[in-house]
């Protein structure tokens, strides 16, 4: 009896240790706030995940908001570009077939490195990239690339089915906002945000 | 010096107790899945924060999604409206004072209760309610009420500064999307969705 209490407590702990510190650990890592280019690279890579606005063709032209994973590159090999595997069963990728306009939005939250803020808190980090939904070329070495970052953070994607044609999509951003602070959105270029090495 | 390690465990595993359990408990009040206007209910109410989209004017009608926290009600008394505390210092306000159209976007994955699913995964759960976002009479009953059930899930809110001047707002929810489970988004009418008591 004292042996099984001693190790559920244990696996607890463990368990435990692993969801408390893993943000705390990363909070560790985080760039300086007033680096507006690599606060929004580390932002967008260490996050899996985002909402993905559209225009809806069915609700006449509302700004339509979807959960979707995404990858930004590969170990080591982050870009900033977000992708996504879509497929054409859900209204983000038919609305984007029609008319490319979309923004990826991005919380901190998530990451559990807000300590006590908020999520609406300026201290608790926000971005909106906007710009364009393309549909990559599934013969292109970006296309395999894409693929790659994707199913390296997502591995569940390999196996989803064939029937559901999943396509590889990606942002190409055309602008930023992001609020990592007080003082409203710091300044950041696409070219500085492409541009930063990780 | 062993009783600085022992109580150092004892701080994280308290500490590790609360953040891996949390979401099992939740998990456990789960609605079923085949009861869409108990879960989406559910995942609006239990969420505190998502992504309200709206039709930037900056960026010539882009859907422009942002990271906000809201609440549908205080303690036992769930509306499923989402509430949201704004500026107009921040695009989003604005853009909906120009034009009603919006959405909110909800997952249920930093809830931590879609084990081991990807957040893209129709196992784990999401909501998007479309309509239009409107600015409150801030001298009628349901502003005092939405005042309330902001500031019950939000503290914090209450000493934001007084020179941003945070106006409340409400989605008037005119469709459901909802993905809750393999085979497509589950048919909820927006009746269906009101009218569910909690």
């Amino acid at each position: 009896m004292k042996t099984k209490v001693v190790f559920c407590f244990w696996a607890l702990f463990l368990l435990g240790f692993q969801d408390c510190c893993e943000g705390w650990l990363l909070a560790s890592s985080k760039p300086d706030r007033d680096n507006a280019a690599a606060y929004a690279r580390w932002l967008v890579s260490h996050n899996s995940w985002g909402v993905l606005n559209t225009l809806s063709i069915e609700l006449e032209g509302a700004p339509f908001g979807n959960v979707v994973s995404f990858s930004d590159g590969i170990a080591d090999k982050s870009t900033g570009i977000p992708y996504f595997y879509l497929t054409t069963l859900d209204p983000t990728a038919r609305n984007a077939l029609k008319d490319h306009r979309s923004s990826l939005t991005i919380s901190e939250y998530p990451l559990q490195t807000c300590g006590k803020a908020d999520p609406e808190n300026p201290a608790c980090a926000k971005i909106t990239l906007t710009g364009k939904l393309v549909l990559l070329d599934a013969n292109s070495k970006e296309s395999e690339f894409a693929q790659a970052a994707l199913f390296s953070k997502h591995p569940e994607m390999k196996g989803w089915p064939k029937s559901h044609e999943f396509q590889i999509f990606k942002l190409e951003t055309e602008n930023i906002f992001m609020i990592n602070w007080f003082g409203g959105p710091k300044p950041l270029t696409v070219e500085e945000y492409l541009k930063y090495k990780m």
